[in-house]
């Protein structure tokens, strides 16, 4: 068992969330490289301190300067906000140290290309933060889809759904400052991820994106909302299949809507986060007459589960997905092997992102491959 | 009790409906107006006479004028192939007789115009047939959103999504052959009636629809597919909501997928046909640690449910649909009220039909006004 | 074609719902034989001239004697109070009349063994009505289990539970008062008929049976509630499988609680009358990784679905049970072959019941043959 | 922030659970009490030393005595077999050390209550481990239970269902030998311990047992099966609510059927931990047209889930659970306040299997409290 020095910028949900991951992956997936947490940093030096003694730091900082220097520091995790993302990731990789960013992976296209390139050029494992994808059911749908159990995908439906500024009467907040912290910029990726896992590239879209509430209380009255609220994608994908997208922050009553249906000539599924442990197959080759959807628990014969649980039904959950990430990026490091979903993946995001604020702009369909 | 005599043209899937609803409406809502079979028209003299004896007609024919100039029928339902409903409404108006239609009213925008025009210049009641949208949970959902009960919408879905053609195997038909009985010609007016029933009118949109199976077999070999099969729409509602449609005829999986999901600012609720009983609604203004979507089963509190049953959850069916048309269409003969929806119901949905050919067409928003 | 003359007894919700089946029977199933309403029967001579007028009768009655004895009337359908049925049923058989009787079938064990006596030396077809085993899904059910595809039955569980007395402030009424029109007299034969149905005979039980709300109130101040609320069984069935019973007219929250779950060896089941279009399926052959409960929708390939409906998933409701049972009725009595369920069918109901109360008395496990 | 020594009793599946719950509980739930992991018993000492290496624990052993002797271990976790757990407990608790033990507590009523007997003397802390009961969700349910939002309680309905052993053709096993581990042994306990803390005391029952497969396979040919696949139990609880349990390990499709179901005279409630982040309910006093279940889905305004993820719908899993009890256990020694649920609370539920035993070989209604 060899140690690997650990890293995180961001004390904040996610900064915790792969904390507690990189605490629990080594017991829970008996990994070669086994974590140890040297150095926290938060954006001051007191929260950085108390963050570093809850999660189990040796050390802690509020510059990440000094984290990506610290020589134990072999690995690092990048959990805080995007507009840092991709100095800190060029500073480490120059370093020579590995790499997991959150999503987004840059501020825009341009970032997230030259993190590409600076990881391409260190030969450092470098992995984005795509936890939803990680689940066993969503797994296993990549799993049925790649093998041809649904047959030519035909139609392809995803979205992205919560409710948290649904209330016209919430105040105005960072969230609604700034494209980046709009709902296309940060609520986004997760199912632009999942719709690229699972049918492979967007060859052409068109967006319609929408600030549903313009203007938020504050302080000082009323302010501008400078971001966008909801947003709606139709496209068509490299294989031909059509598709569409909905993201939305304002989606009254969705807690946690990351859906997908897909559907194809031999066969559908569709999955909804809400209800994490299910996915829901249609086989067209069932006796016509017992045809239907069935709701597949996942379990230890699916991807990832086993390690958390021998009975199947009994669930992951959201920590869970983290941990499963933790165990990728470990793992690519002690083998050498790329970790999915590399910086390269990462981009492809924002690529999509940039051509359908383009397309919202222009109002008309975009070639991806054009941004 | 006064008596009406009626006519039904068409005696296959949705004659049969019509003449079973006039043989029971009736009995359910004790109507003032009661039905008396008077003339059935189908393709041939066999084939009428004897669906005449099966729906208990007091006489048949082959020749849809005999019907309409027959002196006893006072009410023509047309449930014949589209193709044929401009010639036998505009022969049933001029003769001062009440038309039920079913959807789709014309062949496309200029037919359904010239019906519209011909029914107000009658005078007479006028009623195109869209079932779906009278089943209780659907009336109690437009009841719902026209209350203002989930604020201002902000978001609508719908999809009308079946599986009948999914199969690439399958031959082609008549249902294979002309734009009319396409997917979107066919298929999309009952979804499309309930956007405009729930949401009001589509100021503007883009489509996107395709042949998924260009080529199917037949006795003669493989033969050209030459309508759509399925078809995507984006668009804007007058009121300022974003909107989204999904109408398939290949989508695995799906019997009877007309769905639809509307987000307010105040509320939520969702909608499945296959689940017809059933409507999910959320409060935004429920209690934060117990909001959630209540599944509101129909019962005698919700609109035209009583006279079915009693009880709450023992549910209505398919047949049940076209009773209630029954009922509606009868009542407004008895009381000289429009019955909903009308003819100009009927064409508002042609007209985006036609906005979303245009718009695919010239893969360009479209101003649904101006077709 | 041929006629036949139907009389009904009861001119309420179940009066009317056999009013309305035979008026819309014959063109939804084609039956051989085709209803004239001749005579319906309920409590004051003008009610029954309004029910009549509604429902299409040609003549009424006060008595039933007078319904009886009409000779236009060749088959009666009872369903007025229980406490009538057997009189009715008798006096119907003696002058060779068909009988179509609603459940439960006598006021008591005694009563019915009566009216299968009497069927049997009259020859002619006797019915029960047990609507709810008539939905294509429970068809459907019936059908899995006695192909065996579930294997061995190893446990039923079943439960009919409503709301409508769940709130104690409800004032006493008919329904509060006398063991027949209790819980297990009124609401319980439905499930006891599926459970029969669908696993054979119960061999014993044990049962414990309750008044929740002892008193209610009412304009001469709180009364006794003289019939139980709520009552649950544990049994055996002739075929060794284990099984449970729970019948509520206090459930807060169902509305058609008619549930039933069926575990085998090699299968299971389950069925809710809240979503009656629906019936989940298990196979435990399925492929290990993709098991799960399948959601078949009725349709076409159903048992008596396609009459409805051409399209799967397009649902049938409460009404067209009702017709189904006239449909076999009527063909009984064209074929002369019994029509499931039989008196004997209704009589077996009676007996489980009995056995409960039994059972309940004397705080025991019951052999069902001894009653 | 004080260290506290953990011993872990168990290598397998729950001793796994348990050390990567002390692993995570700090940085997780910021205790007072930090684990650090010094000894691992488990059956052979190489199995022992490596799953030491995998869990991260600083010695390992073969022999239980050594852990509870070594000073380091201020706390044990009995994560073995349940014939050792009353020695293992009592040792410790000799010794001054905290015990937490998983279910069920001891080998039948007998030991549990000597184990009691030794917790109380000792002035440890003692806690029994039902983990799904820590799920939100449950928790919640309880809260609303408590609280009287459901009114008086009138009905309950509890199953844990697995299908585990339902195909007939699995060989005889451990799992198969010894009413210890037999469903009701085995498998009881949680649903059994839900109950009690849902509904409080259970007054009386009956219960009938069943070995669904007399004979299992084995390399000597075909054995006998010494103890029970499924159960079921009529109860009373000390409220007066009338009471039912299912219990099988036969229960062909069922994974994690751990479910229940309570009715009051304001509401019910329903939760199947196969949708472990969703609880169902009911409120009898929303409007009579809106009224339906709602599903809540778990958030951070429930109990135990903000610190696993600031966003309600995200989710918690099985491993959650394990974490929830280690935070319950660290504070409880951390404050001396005792931990939910204790010995006496494990020792409950095996009253109930001791009575329903006695039931089931009586045939007859048995007193709890004179088991």
């Amino acid at each position: 068992m060899t140690r690997i020095g650990i890293g995180i910028v961001g004390g904040g949900y996610m900064g915790k969330a792969h904390a507690v991951a990189m605490s629990a992956v080594g017991a829970v997936f008996d990994t070669a490289l086994r974590p140890t947490l040297e150095v926290i940093c938060t954006t001051t030096a007191e929260g950085a301190a108390q963050k570093g003694r809850q999660f189990g730091f040796a050390r802690s900082t509020a510059d990440w300067r000094v984290l990506v220097d610290d020589p134990a520091v072999e690995a690092v995790v990048i959990a805080s906000p995007q507009e840092t993302h991709r100095d800190i990731a060029l500073a480490a990789l120059a370093r020579g140290k590995h790499v997991f960013c959150e999503k987004p992976l840059g501020m825009g296209l341009g970032e997230s290309r030259e993190m590409v390139a600076a990881a391409a050029k260190s030969g450092c494992v470098n992995m984005t933060g795509f936890n939803y994808i990680r689940t066993p059911a969503s797994q296993l749908a990549r799993e049925i889809v790649a093998a041809g159990e649904l047959g030519d995908i035909t139609y392809f439906r995803g979205e992205h759904t919560e409710d948290f500024l649904a209330d016209p009467e919430l105040p105005a907040s960072w969230r609604t400052e700034g494209r980046a912290n709009g709902n296309m910029g940060d609520l986004s990726p997760h199912i632009i991820n999942a719709t690229l896992a699972l049918l492979g590239p967007v060859k052409s879209l068109i967006a319609d994106i929408e600030t549903v509430h313009s203007t938020r209380s504050s302080p000082q009255g009323p302010v501008a909302v400078t971001n966008d609220d909801q947003a709606q994608i139709m496209c068509r994908f490299a294989n031909g299949a059509m598709g569409s997208l909905f993201i939305s922050r304002v989606a009254t009553g969705r807690k946690m809507g990351y859906i997908y249906e897909i559907f194809g000539t031999r066969g559908a599924l569709r999955f909804d986060q809400e209800d994490q442990n299910a996915l829901w197959l249609y086989k067209g080759d069932a006796k016509p007459d017992r045809q239907g959807f069935t709701k597949i628990l996942t379990g230890p014969l699916h991807p990832d589960y086993q390690p958390f649980c021998l009975g199947p039904g009994h669930g992951t959950g959201y920590q869970d997905q983290i941990i499963i990430e933790a165990k990728d990026f470990l793992q690519a490091i002690a083998t050498g092997k790329p970790a999915w979903p590399t910086f390269e993946d990462g981009m492809l995001v924002n690529q999509i992102i940039e051509a359908a604020w383009k397309s919202h702009e222009e109002r008309r369909w975009i070639d991806v491959a054009s941004v």
